[in-house]
């Protein structure tokens, strides 16, 4: 039996949508069909941004709209895209005057839905791509790198851009700027389930990981039986830093990220290892973000994002946000 | 075989408090020896509070410290009580003049740690002790009703109350008010394995919930298959709202605490299914926290805490808070 609070797997998003708009009354409205939530306080004269992909990922991409960070985000089925109405009425929406900048994950169903919602947009807008993931050059449901949860940097950084009045030319240039200079790995401990499925994303034995999953739990480079947190934070390290070309001095924002269902006391204990092993190769941690972010339902697992900073983007990561899944 | 990251469980509390403050350099310092962490600016001529209890809740305790809610937090092994001694070192290195207030969850061996500490404590300190778990009257751990999600209510109305200036005897008269205005119960759908045991802490059927669980798995009140969130949320709400004796038009403050395993987008269903069934009988829910703030390693389940606001607790708990895991 589906061990899952759950009335109907129909009304699941949206009411799941309205319990975390009824939570941020002063910072979110929702927007019922299509479905989208979005700022309370529209923005003015700013670039809007619009995020959104599958639900089941959360806080990603709700969780992130708010004053510094996302103008509005929609969610498709439990690992479905968003349909493009979704994506063009929540555009329309938000746009404040000068473009929107759309920013989505690098699947084929996001992708294909985000193209077309910008064939019916009459506003200026512009595409971000994010590809973060190192672990494999294609996968089950993209051509080319996943994106997974660098995303979340790029809309903090992006975000802060656009509230101080960066136009839409310079806002996507900076989410192609910080997505080339992210990388992320994750491994898997257990599957997880879609709430309308008869079963398990996938099968993984009692004593194996895998090594690159997706937040879909699509596989990643190879299984491996479970090793210690040092051993497993080496294996995500390794082809992060070898992607970012990152030398010696260089200083880097590290995000641990939870899948869901993995305690925080494991992350805290992931970024411990993760920040020693940087300083042995004299790279210097300069800020953390430790936590469920880009989650995969219940799966047990994290992964690692290295972000090389440079002095632009670490001012506009500390710029005030105000969402409720980040903020300061 | 243990799917957890770990390298060795004998360090996994301090390894794991250590990622904590490394992620936060600016908020929080790690005291090694005896183990606790305090605010890195200490108050000056305010009631300083310390609070803690066993590792495997996380963010309770140590997410939780910082301006406006707790100076110290002491964490023992998962599942464990700190010692007297990590209590007693931690007010001492955090009184700031005006007296310390020390914030301990119902367990006997947690009850215990306070009760030594105090005694050795040589500074003016008083006791708040969190009993707001209506499920069952006395529990494994614990003779007298458990302290669970309730907990950060009254850290954070508290901590902000100390902030403002207020006197040890206040601090201590609005920690005992708050804690009898607050009411949770929870349920369980799976359970958790505490890292050096063989096997989950209890055995659960593939169709069965737990109501009334406690945070460390122990019993409820009764088995039962696995129902609608609808259905939940009414068996969970019912004691919670008799408990507290809520009458039509009351304001309230509505907690959904996740217990580790289950995703938000199911935590935002609760709190979308909560709010609809108080409006449905009359009681007003004026502030929300939905999320995972007291958990149990990597459960799945959930509970629902109301306190019974009034104006003094609302204003206390709007006012500023600066920690890892709660920040407004």
């Amino acid at each position: 039996m589906l061990k899952k609070f759950i009335d109907s797997v129909d009304d699941l998003v949206a009411h799941s949508a309205a319990g975390l708009v009824t939570a941020h009354p002063d910072l979110l409205s929702l927007h019922a069909e299509p479905l989208f939530v979005r700022r309370r306080e529209p923005k003015r004269g700013r670039v809007a941004l619009v995020s959104g992909g599958g639900s089941g990922h959360e806080p990603l991409h709700t969780g992130y709209v708010g004053p510094g960070m996302l103008d509005a985000a929609c969610r498709g089925r439990v690992f479905t895209a968003p349909t493009p109405a979704q994506v063009s009425a929540a555009a329309q929406a938000v746009e404040a005057g000068e473009g929107v900048l759309l920013i989505v994950k690098n699947y084929a169903g996001d992708r294909a839905s985000f193209d077309m919602a910008r064939e019916e947009l009459e506003i200026d807008h512009a595409l971000v791509v994010i590809d973060d993931d190192v672990a494999v050059e294609h996968s089950t449901h993209s051509a080319g790198r996943r994106g997974v949860a660098g995303t979340v940097i790029v809309e903090k950084i992006v975000g802060a851009a656009a509230e101080a009045g960066a136009s839409l030319d310079e806002c996507k240039a900076l989410g192609d700027r910080v997505n080339a200079a992210t990388a992320s790995m994750g491994v898997a401990f257990t599957s997880c389930t879609v709430p309308d499925a008869e079963a398990p994303s996938f099968d993984i034995g009692p004593d194996d990981m895998e090594i690159g999953v997706g937040i879909h739990g699509e596989p990643g480079r190879y299984r491996a039986p479970v090793a210690g947190a040092d051993a497993i934070v080496q294996l995500l390290l390794g082809p992060v830093l070898k992607d970012l070309s990152i030398a010696r001095g260089r200083e880097v924002l590290l995000h641990v990220n939870g899948f869901g269902g993995t305690p925080l006391i494991e992350l805290h204990l992931l970024n411990h290892v993760a920040t020693r092993q940087l300083a042995e190769q004299g790279i210097v941690v300069r800020r953390w973000l430790v936590g469920n972010h880009t989650t995969s339902l219940e799966m047990a697992g994290a992964s690692i994002t290295v972000t090389a900073l440079d002095d632009e983007m670490l001012r506009l990561w500390d710029a005030p946000v105000h969402t409720a899944a980040l903020r300061w």
